[in-house]
């Protein structure tokens, strides 16, 4: 089992790799859940995730120890980019199994750490076979992205720097997918400090771990279905539950909308860009999941590797959720100037005409009427039921 | 005029108040440049932007000399809660006069600080009459957003942290709009060391400072149109011109669609939320506005308060503008199982439906056909140009 001076060994390893993120105070936050919450902005850490420091420490160990020709790993997302730029550091060949509907965008990421991309499969389990193969054939290293100690290892370096810089912290939240990080924290932090309390949040759509916490087998999840890409594991780890079980206190389980809230929250709050898995430890916090109720609590925001049309699509339901783009239907005469009288309101309103169309095949219309669909952009709540109060006093009736 | 003396009494000022926020190098966009780049997180700075240096220097100064009973200031933006936050820790007073069609965000934001909004009129100009108003009445203290050489001394203390975090500095890119900040950058920049430059960023919509510079009279800008609301200032002031002529290099202007471009890439990049007027100095560099290869460029990231509507908009013309939106039209025969036969298409290659339209009124039209309008996600040019030589394969004429 890993000891303090493994966690050590792989922090002075990373040392002159990766950055010292910083770990900030958040008042909005604090406030919010009446306790004092600290982030661990892990999201700008070199390749945009927390995955570097495990597979650094990782190929280091094993260049260190000699007769290291090359590495293979297959990962279509911050694993690969990790090992990608670790290998290219320390001068060792890499090549990255990829499914083929791996976006460009990650695909072009990978090759600008300098690795070999090799497209292979329709899914992940036939990169991985064409992974090995690369093992078997060319005499590579597969470098695992969690089920490996020296990996876990250089993930629980973050729990070194937390506790240098908040060694008062109360709990430390941790995303757990196949469990390599909450695994590598729980370690470090439970042998430094048992009075610390370390909590696993996973996704509900992929709550293995979760499910398997403290029993002494390991069911896979029967399906996985979360926004929370980077930690959609269906099967953990044997080597991360056992850790896991033995030091993690608490595993949680967080909803996709719960997610996608706290992703917008850190745009607006705190101007940082954070993916999904890496917004699980806030989403937790938020929504009462577990106690902390004047606490001092550190979130790791693990990872910040999302792509645009993804923050596209969380914040065009923000916008929805929030009631700034407001949503109705009404009925109108279908005559010359029924429109222009419609649109006079709502400019007057001071609400922006996002959409319109027009709906002349509902059975409930009488001929002469049309329903007119309509989605407008408001300030909020408030400014949507004067918009709707100001139609409905000039006799629209509004259909929702 | 102002001497180092100032810009270190704002800094004593300011020092236990303010964030130190980082000052970070970046990969990528000194690999897209050819130069040594450096960003100053200010977007991280308290209340989201740089207006609280300047606004708590001129507030605490005042109240050091005594007599100061209350502050008044009228804004909409960034300085209402740079005021609202600085007189809260003082202990002062603050009412903060805002046009009515102030987002309801921005309100409660400069409330939250602590601050007695008045909803007043329906500009800006309007809103600022009104504070004048209160000046008059109830005695308080009006804190002009940039023509006051304490407010200018305070934002100059970013050029301090700059110094001594980068001694080698080149040159330090800072946006402009009132020429608050950039006043403080240059006189404090160039009175400490005249071998670094100092560039200023106007927006092409509101260039009165970069159309006025080294000239004698100060004509204001005909029009002010841009994203950038944070320098979307018509008349720069009397007191930043004069600086300004005197300690600037040089002044540039930036596009809207340049200052959307460099939004997009901070946020993908550096994984941080940036408004439009922080991200002009970025985007100078990115468009050769000025000459950089091989020099160490600082860009301060001025501010990072920016609505969730205004990023879903960025994002949304992003997606398009590189080719992750593919909206184009075919012709298809109007008949049952025409558009099954497309959708089997599209879904072959992997292509997401956004949109579908049918549009059966054009007048290049034959009888029995229609032409479909559709807006598909690919990942990128390329996937985009797979989907549309895919259909052209299977018969369909695409028109653009």
């Amino acid at each position: 089992m890993l000891t303090i001076n493994d966690f050590q060994a792989a922090a002075d390893r990373l040392k002159s790799v990766i950055h010292r993120v910083p770990l900030a105070t958040s008042k909005t936050f604090s406030d919010m859940t009446g306790a004092e919450v600290y982030l661990k902005y892990e999201n700008q850490q070199k390749t945009g995730s927390f995955k570097v420091r495990g597979a650094y420490n990782k190929i280091m160990k094993r260049y260190e120890e000699g007769g290291l020709k090359a590495v293979v790993a297959s990962s279509a997302g911050n694993h690969a980019q990790g090992v990608a730029f670790a290998a290219s550091r320390i001068g060792v060949p890499a090549t990255i199994c990829m499914p083929r509907s791996t976006p460009i965008a990650k695909v072009s990421a990978t090759q600008g750490y300098g690795a070999n991309v090799v497209l292979h499969g329709a899914i992940y389990d036939e990169a991985y076979a064409k992974a090995c193969e690369i093992v078997e054939t060319e005499g590579a290293e597969l470098i695992h992205p969690f089920d490996d100690e020296d990996v876990i290892a250089g993930q629980g370096t973050i729990a070194l720097e937390i506790l240098s810089d908040l060694p008062f912290v109360d709990m430390v939240l941790v995303p757990a997918g196949g469990g390599g990080l909450v695994s590598g924290v729980a370690a470090c932090i439970k042998q430094i400090n048992p009075r610390i309390q370390v909590v696993g949040v996973q996704a509900e759509g992929a709550p293995a771990i979760a499910e398997n916490f403290k029993t002494d087998v390991i069911t896979p999840s029967a399906t996985v279905h979360t926004i929370a890409d980077g930690i959609a594991v269906k099967n953990p780890g044997k080597v991360t539950m056992a850790y896991i079980n033995q030091y993690v206190d608490q595993m949680v389980t967080v909803s996709d909308a719960e997610i996608a809230g706290a992703i917008l929250l850190l745009l607006e709050r705190t101007k940082q860009v954070v993916e999904p898995a890496g917004a699980t430890p806030l989403a937790a916090i938020l929504n009462g999941k577990v106690d902390i109720k004047g606490k001092k609590v550190c979130c790791v925001l693990s990872g910040g590797n999302i792509d645009v049309s993804f923050i596209h699509k969380v914040v065009a339901k923000g916008l929805v959720t929030r009631g700034r783009h407001l949503k109705f239907s009404t009925v109108m005469p279908d005559i010359p100037g029924s429109l222009e009288r419609f649109t006079h309101i709502v400019a007057r309103e001071n609400a922006n005409v996002i959409l319109l169309d027009h709906d002349r095949m509902n059975s409930d219309l009488d001929i002469g009427e049309a329903i007119l669909n309509a989605v407008c952009e408001v300030s909020g709540k408030e400014h949507g039921q004067r918009l709707l109060d100001a139609l409905r006093k000039e006799g629209y009736k509004i259909l929702t």
